[in-house]
This record gives C-alpha cells, structure tokens and sequence, in this order.
C-alpha cells in the first residue's frame, strides 16, 4: 500500500472538521478505550472518531456533543497505540513473500515497515528493487522502501547480481516511492571518501531525502567522520555504551531486536538518562521465519524491552511517535485529530498484544485480500532463476597446496572477525583442515562459473557435517561451513537442485533442506509453512553443531559474508579486509616441503 | 540570510570527513567546553571541530587523533549550547527593522527565528512580504519567513491593507523561501469550513509545508475541529491545563514569553508529566522595543522558565533540538557531527547569556555589516506611506445618538472580551461616556476616509487622557482608547502628522508620541533609540492610567482589535464578533426621549 497525498483531500478534511462538531457521523467510533498519549506519555480515557483515513476527534467520553457513528468498536478494557513502525527491516529476512510478511505482520499491530530491500537488489539489480516497488504497492500494510546504498557492500571486493552506482542511486532517489538511501554499509568508503560512495551519500542528500546507516563498531574519530559524512542512522549497536555514543553523536537510533542478549545492557544505558532520547526508535532488521511465526517482529521486540525492564509507554513512543518523526512523517505515530487512522487495541500494557488494528481507519480484518502483482510466475524472471551454479566435486572444495605443510591465513571467530595464521598439514596437494577448525567456501552463483573460494576458521567450535546456504549477506552467493569436501558437494549441488535455498549435510546424506527458489531468498508459501521448512533445518543444524551463544550461533552462518565489516571476510573474490584493503585469493601464504 | 542547500556541498563534505579524522585542519576548534548535549540531557566535555558552516566533530578532549585547526576558540569554564531557535514572532513588533532585530538578537544567542511578517502584510499586501523577502536575504540571523494566512484576520468584518487569498496564498508557498502558512487565526472559519479558509489550509498541505496555528481559548469539540484541518502549532495558550489539553491534540507547543504571567503554571503542568514533550518550543511573539533592548528575546524566555522551575537543560532543549524537529530542519538544534554550526558559549546554566555566538561556523562579532536592501528610501513606497486618513475632528468621536437616553452595546473586559448593555444619557445627540467606561474609535488608515468606529469599553479602569496607535493587531488601522474627544482628535491629528506612530494625550496636551513612519510599525533607527522611544511612551501612559495587571496592561491596547478572537470587538467596519458573525456599525441599540 503507498498512499497517495490522501489525507489532502479537501473533502476529507471539511468531513472531518464537521464530524469532530458532531454536525455529520464518523466513519468509525472507537469507544471506551484508554489512549497511550505518546506525546506526554500520560494514560487517559478517550473516544476516537474516525472519518475514512483520518483521525477526526480524540474526545473525552462524557462529551456534551452528540455524536454519532456509522460503525462503533466496543474498546472498553483496552489501551490504544499508534500502530507500530519497524524502522528498518529486510523482508527477505523472514523468507516469505511481501505480502505475506504483511498478512503475518498487520494483526499484529505493526503497520509501517521501512524496508531497505537490499537482499533482492544484490540478487537481481534493478528487477529486485522493481519487485519491491510492486511489493510496496499491492502489500496491505505500509512499507517505506529505501533504496540501497550498497549494491554490492564493498565494491571490489565481491561480486554480487547487482551494481548500484551514484547515477542508479540517482535515479531511485528521484522516484516519489523512495524514502531514502538505505543502511550504507561500506563505512571504511565514507571514511575513504571513496568516489563511489561519497556520491552516493551526496545523492541522497541532494534529493533531501534520508540517508541511512550502518555504523558498526564505529567510535571516536571514525564515528565522528562517518556522521559528519550526512549519514543519519545506526541500529548496529554493540553494547550500551556504544548505544549512548551514537545518541550523543546525533544519530536517530533504530534499536533492533535481532540481537536479543544485547537488549539488557541497552535497556539499562537508556535507564541511566533523565530523559527518554526523541531519537530512538526501533528496528527488527533480520527475523527469521518460525521466528516472526512463533514470537513476532516490532511487537515481540516491544515486549521484550519491556520485559528487561523499559518502561512500556517509552517503548510504544519509541516505535510510534519517535519513528513518525525521525521519518518525517507527521501523519503517523500519534492518535491525535488530523492523523492517520493506524491504531492498535490491546489489553495488556506489559504484554503488548493487538486484540483489534485499524489501518487507515479500516478493521484490517476487514481487509480484502488483493491481488498481487508479483505472484505472476511469469514475471521477476530473474529472481526466479537466480541460481547459476555449475554442478561441483569434492574437488573443487579442497585448498590446494604443495609439500607437506603450509603456513595458512584464518579467519578468526564468527563476529569481531580478525586476521590468524597456522601451520597446517598439507596431504595429496591439499591442506588438511586441522580438528578445531572448519572450512567456509563462497561459491559465485551469478553465472561467474568460477571454482570456489575457500578458507579455514578459528573458533567456530565443532562440526559434524556442512551447511549450504544462498542466503548470505549480502552478496548472496552460495556459501558453505563446515567439514569435508565430499559433503561440501553433495550440499551444493542440493541446493542446485533447488534453484536456491538450504541444505543440512553429513556423513553423505542430506539432513534437511529448504528451497527458496525465489532470488535464492525466498518461499512463495505461507509463513507457517516456511517456519516449519526452516525449523527442519535448524534441528538438522543442531545435530550437526553445538552453538555457543551468543556469538557462535546459527544466524552467523548467515552474515559470515559481510565483507564491509572490519576483519577478513571470505567473498567470491578470496579473503578480503576492506578496511586494510587486502585480498588473498587463497588462505596459503607459503608451503614447506 | 537564507541557505542555499550549502551543507550538501560534496567538497565541505569531503573536507569535513578528513578533518574528522586529523587529515585536514579544522577552520575552527571550540575547545575546553561543555556540551549540553540535546538528545540526552547529559553535559560532557567536548571539543567541537568546525569546517565551513558544518560540524565536523564533536570529539573527547583527550582524544589519540592528531586535531590541527586554524582558529581557536578556548570555551573552558563554558557551556555550549546549539543556537535557539525562536519558532513565533513578528520582527514588527519590536518596532526596528530586521536587520537591527538581527544586530539585537544575533549576540544574545538566538540564531533562528521563524518570522510571520502579518503586520506588514495587513499594512501593504504583497509588497510587505516583498519587503520581508529581502530582509529575510539581507539580515544576518536567520528568518524563516511564513506566509500569513490572514491578510486579514477575519476577512468580512475589517478592512486592512492587504487582501490574501487561497490563489495568493498558493503563490506564495510555491516560493522556496516560505516556511509554511503562518498562524491561522480565523478559528470560526475554520470550524465553519469557510471556503477561504479551507481553501489557505489545504494551500498548505499541498505545499508539504507546515500549517501554524493560533488555537485562542478553543476546547472540546471546537480544538477537536480546528486541528483535524490540518494545522499543526499553537501557541496562544491560556492555562496549564490548557497547554496539557494542546499537548495531547498533538499540536506542537510554540510556548510564548509575552505572557509571563502564564510561565508559571505552564512550568507547572510540564512538571507534572514523566517526560518532557519533544513537541514542546518555545516563541517570543511579540516583544516590545524595550524589553528587547533590556531583557533580551528567547534568551529571555528561556531564563525565566528556568527562574519558574523548568530545569535549564529541558528549557535549552525545547528552544533548540525540540524546535528543529518541529520545523523538519535536521541541520539545527544539535551539536554534533553533520549538522551546522550555530553555537552559543554560555557560562551560567541557570542564566542563559551568551558570550560567544557562532552562526554558521563564523564568530557573529566578526560578520561584516552588509548593506541592506530593505533600507533604500526610494523603495517599499507603499510601506513608507501607509497612513492614509484624512485630519479629524473632535466631533468625529462623538457617539451619535437622539433624545435623552440610550441603550448601547459595550464590550466588557480588556482580554476573553463579552458583550454588555448599558443604558446612558443622551446629551447634545451624543452619548455621554459614564464615569467608569472609556470610548474605543478605529479609524481606517488605508485611505477608505470613513468616519472612526466607535465603542464604549466596561472595566478598562480609569483614563484621564487618550492613547492613539497606528499598531494594532492585526488590521494595525488607528486605533484610540481614553476619554474625550477633543483629545482623542488631537491625538488622532498627531499621529497623522508623523505619518503613523504612537501618542498619548491628556487635557489638550501631547505629553509623548512616537514615529512610526515604516508601515505606521516601525523606525529605521537603532534598537537603543527606539526602546527610549516608547519608553516616553509608557511613562506617559501611566500617567494616564491605572494599570490593573495582568489582564488590564499596556499591552491590552495593541491587541483589543484582534477581531479574529471570541467576543466583540472593535474594528474599522464597526463592533463585530466573528463567532456568532454579528456585525453592529454603531453600538447604540435603542434611544428614548
């Protein structure tokens, strides 16, 4: 749904003005509910007169004026809140198709996502932002779609189905269904002040649109010149000091749920101030599907800030009024005469939970289910044949190497990654992956048709078998973890069956698979489906892994390959540092016979 | 002063991001300070580094990076606070042309002030607004200039110099130099869905621009109305309860300095609420010339909130971060990377004084004098021959009426006005002003050469002489408070002869007047010689009257035609009231022999 200067309609106003005299009936009344006041934070009993899309009147119950109403809901023991806002989130994510992130999304409260689709640009370039842009149109609830900056993440040092440079950029900025640049991620380019970048950044602010980030780890001097950049955004928190730095740095925080243990430490830096800071909002950015199924998005993070002990009307401002504002959209986040009709009834204040959502002033149950565009098979043919992979061999998975031992470079870690070095053995022209590490292979799948990229990690705990996946930020290549080669190809070539998706490997049998034929990303099923499918792959994942959390956990498999991040990072290019600007084609430095 | 899109220069950008990181010189370092940091509340030392008019960094002290600059600033043992932003005011009001407003305020810390040029538009239409425009380009500070929605405030029921209508008023906010429709004063036709003023509303939401609001006395049903138009902002506040009842119809507060009276309460109810509403801002409205030069502007609102109880941080807070939210202006309000450098050294948190200005990035002391178009004579003709009346007479201000007795309308009170009845005598065809009431007239100034309007007022105190004014809000036609009519001719002839002004007149003397010449609002003098000015001007008035604050003031006569207001009023078609659209041409009712 995009919506069009709606609420400027002439009509719709003067109706309005008439119906909050009570001279004409609402569309709708909501009576006998208790408002979240998110602009003071207060509670207070209060009708809500709706007129089409607009708010027309928040009045007190025991009003002098007679008002009627086409429809009243009964609203009594509950609280209302401005519907929800995700401020920054990847519907690929969840491996479901948009509309079906909406179906699952909306009852929920959460009306409004800002949605960088940057997996499906990686994927197919410009096809992936136009599947978007349908996406956007024929979805019920409202997704903000952003244009992303970083097609791919660190240009030259990976290769990815898309290229977005400043002119594309340029380009989508112009569109009036572009809300900004999305997360820009290569932040050593910014700090480089690398051409490429510098334009892109400058593209966005020249079309006076956001221009979002992406700030890990920043601090100090690098922070400070990558804000200074026009940069606007972080929601890479890394701990609660890092949380306060960035506040202080003037970026509107998107404070995401995907990193639960990080939560607390957040809850209570937020705790410390006076005041709750007007510029922190909320984000679910990755959710993955049984996930979304079983606990939620932007609700589910709600709770659980409150449940580690946020105040709840803090947490509703911070995905209500604090986003509309840092989007700029003063239509939403407020339930307020002259606003639009997003509102969410529920009864616990502790428990966030929609019993009732009205989207634009309709009951979304209501809601008929429109046709969408881009279920047509025969369209978004690119992201329906996203996978060109040719079948691979044991061999191809095998670090070649001579002699008898080799000094090696590693990749140290799942998250935080830096730079190793090891002796290893190296039998029959190949290094034999010692018994505490494990191989990561990249594989291009955007017809390169080039042998894999191969290295050894450190501290990735013990492996029983191979995971094979084409969901891989944010390149999107087919990447494999794990150990032995024969696997390796039996879990690739799975997944070539498939046309995209998982594959759970051991011993020379397949565990589980999942296929995500559409952009190698995703299911066209629905979400209890898809939630099923990947509960599948991550009980054949715990049987071949034991996680460590909160670091060693499935979900870095899944960001591995964010080369723009400090540290190594293997990509279909070799292992690269993009902050140092190195790149190994191989992990072997040198061999000794 | 009015930015170009100059902040999203690539090559500032560029610099910014090296000297951010120690790779270039800072043009400035404002070293040795504390920030008052606007999004936490927190203070902390920091050093600020300034590139062009950009923050480049706002990094710790004792920072590894190498920082060099090329001026620098020591602010040790100061505060450093975002320049405040004042988001009401008409510059007309302060009796001085922009550009000495500019000089008056720029040193005091006030950086930003969203100036609604309304006298000067209701005195000369389109050439007041040229005349702002200019002045807008040529002063120093920076005016956001609105376009007023009521040219005049209540079109039908007075008559002033200038005619806006939705047609004017589209061209208008199509000018990238106008920041939204200024304050919508007509409320009835608001409520009434008058074709003129929906039609300025919806002007506004079309331009994308914001919508102000003047929301005097309106509750219930009637607030309800008036915001569910579109209209954003009020700052025509009445009571604490009154500010807590805005807050939640989701108006943005621009809290005013004009009535002091009302700082208290207002500091009250805020203290009352568990956060600090981010739609709070703060305004000065209206200041006259003597205030000015002695107590300041904002920063004088700012320190007797403070003195009232408001913590100084939150006080800071709604005069600089809130107000740039409210005005969508990312670049104003913080100090920190990216944004621009407008910053304020102050020593005492609990009294607001600046000591060193930066607009821009540049010391304000050091900003050459530019020549201001506004001050070349041959030019705004219109403006500076704006008194159109022919010479009066004492018998001009004579009520007429037969017989021996009447019934006459009054108008009781000097604010919250209501009607009254009276019955007087009748002597000499005139009626006979009682012993406790005084005699209002309004002449037409824009050369219409009617005879003045006339009203009799209830519980004004007691006059011994006539106070005459070309400053009238908003219709600013000459207006007349006192007793007798020889006086009140005598003034009238005074103020005629300066071509606009102030006088004030007791037993056929002129015991002080004032020019007015520019639009019968302003002198092109400096603030110094103005503020003694009307100095003479008050001292002559209390000895005139018995002032009875805080309803019965001075001020009371600048604002008793402000007809758009509930309750009768005085204007030059005759006593009216807009809300129940009664128009009286003279306030006698019936006579009897």
């Amino acid at each position: 749904m995009i919506e069009p200067n709606d609420l400027n309609d002439p009509a719709l106003r003067s109706r309005a003005i008439a119906a909050a005299q009570g001279q004409e009936p609402f569309d709708v009344l909501i009576s006998g509910g208790v408002i979240v006041d998110m602009v003071t934070l207060r509670l207070r009993h209060a009708d809500v007169g709706i007129v089409g899309p607009l708010i027309a009147s928040v009045h007190a119950p025991e009003s002098d004026v007679a008002y009627s109403a086409k429809v009243t809901i009964d609203a009594s023991g509950n609280y209302l809140s401005p519907g929800l806002i995700d401020m920054h989130m990847h519907v690929e994510s969840s491996m479901i198709m948009p509309d079906e992130y909406s179906r699952a999304i909306l009852p929920r409260g959460v009306t409004t996502a800002v949605w960088d689709p940057h997996e499906l640009a990686n994927v197919a370039g410009l096809e992936g932002m136009e599947f978007a842009f349908e996406a956007a149109r024929s979805s019920a609830m409202r997704f903000l779609v952003l244009a992303p900056s970083c097609v791919p993440s660190a240009p030259g040092f990976e290769t990815t189905g898309g290229n977005f440079d400043e002119r594309v950029m340029s380009d989508l900025l112009a569109r009036q269904d572009i809300n900004g640049v999305a997360e820009v991620m290569s932040m050593q380019s910014v700090l480089d002040r690398s051409p490429r970048m510098s334009g892109i950044v400058q593209a966005g602010l020249t079309a006076q649109k956001r221009v979002c980030g992406h700030a890990r780890g920043l601090e100090g001097a690098a922070l400070q010149g990558y804000v200074t950049s026009g940069i606007q955004t972080d929601h890479e928190l890394t701990s609660g000091e890092d949380l306060l730095n960035k506040l202080q740095a003037g970026l509107t925080i998107e404070m995401r749920g995907s990193h639960d243990h990080l939560l607390p430490q957040f809850v209570e830096a937020l705790n410390t101030l006076d005041t709750f800071p007007q510029t922190l909002t909320l984000c679910t950015d990755d959710v993955f599907p049984n996930d979304l199924h079983k606990a939620g998005g932007l609700d589910d993070v709600v709770r659980r800030l409150v449940r580690y002990g946020l105040s709840p009307l803090k947490a509703l401002q911070a995905a209500t009024l604090n986003a509309a504002t840092q989007l700029g959209r003063r239509d939403l986040g407020l339930i307020a005469p002259g606003r639009r009709a997003d509102i969410v009834m529920f009864h616990d204040l502790k428990e966030f939970a929609a019993k009732t959502v009205l989207l634009n002033g309709q009951d979304i149950s209501h809601l008929p289910d429109a046709p969408t565009e881009t279920n047509d098979e025969k369209r978004h043919l690119k992201l329906r044949n996203s996978f060109d992979v040719s079948a691979l061999q044991a061999s191809d998975f095998k670090i070649k190497a001579e002699g008898t031992s080799a000094k090696i470079a590693t990749i140290k870690r799942p998250r935080f990654t830096e730079w190793g070095q090891r002796k290893v053995s190296v039998f029959d022209g190949a290094v034999v992956c010692p018994d505490d590490m494990i191989q990561m292979a990249i594989v291009n799948r955007f017809g390169a048709h080039q042998p894999p990229r191969l290295a050894l990690l450190e501290e990735w705990g013990t492996w029983r078998g191979v995971f094979a996946t084409t969901v891989s930020h944010d390149s999107h290549n087919l990447t494999l973890f794990g150990k032995g080669s024969a696997d390796m190809a039996l879990a690739a070539n799975t997944i070539r069956a498939m046309g995209g998706g998982l594959a759970v490997v051991s011993d020379g049998a397949v565990l589980a698979k999942m296929p995500l034929p559409f952009g190698g990303l995703m299911q066209e099923n629905d979400l209890a489906t898809v939630a099923d499918d990947f509960d599948g792959i991550i009980a054949a994942m715990n049987k071949i892994v034991d996680w460590q959390p909160p670091y060693l956990v499935f979900k870095a498999c899944f960001g591995a390959s964010l080369v723009c991040n400090a540290g190594p990072h293997l990509s279909d290019i070799g292992i690269v540092d993009t902050f140092s600007g190195k790149t190994l084609p191989t992990p072997v430095l040198e061999f000794t016979d």
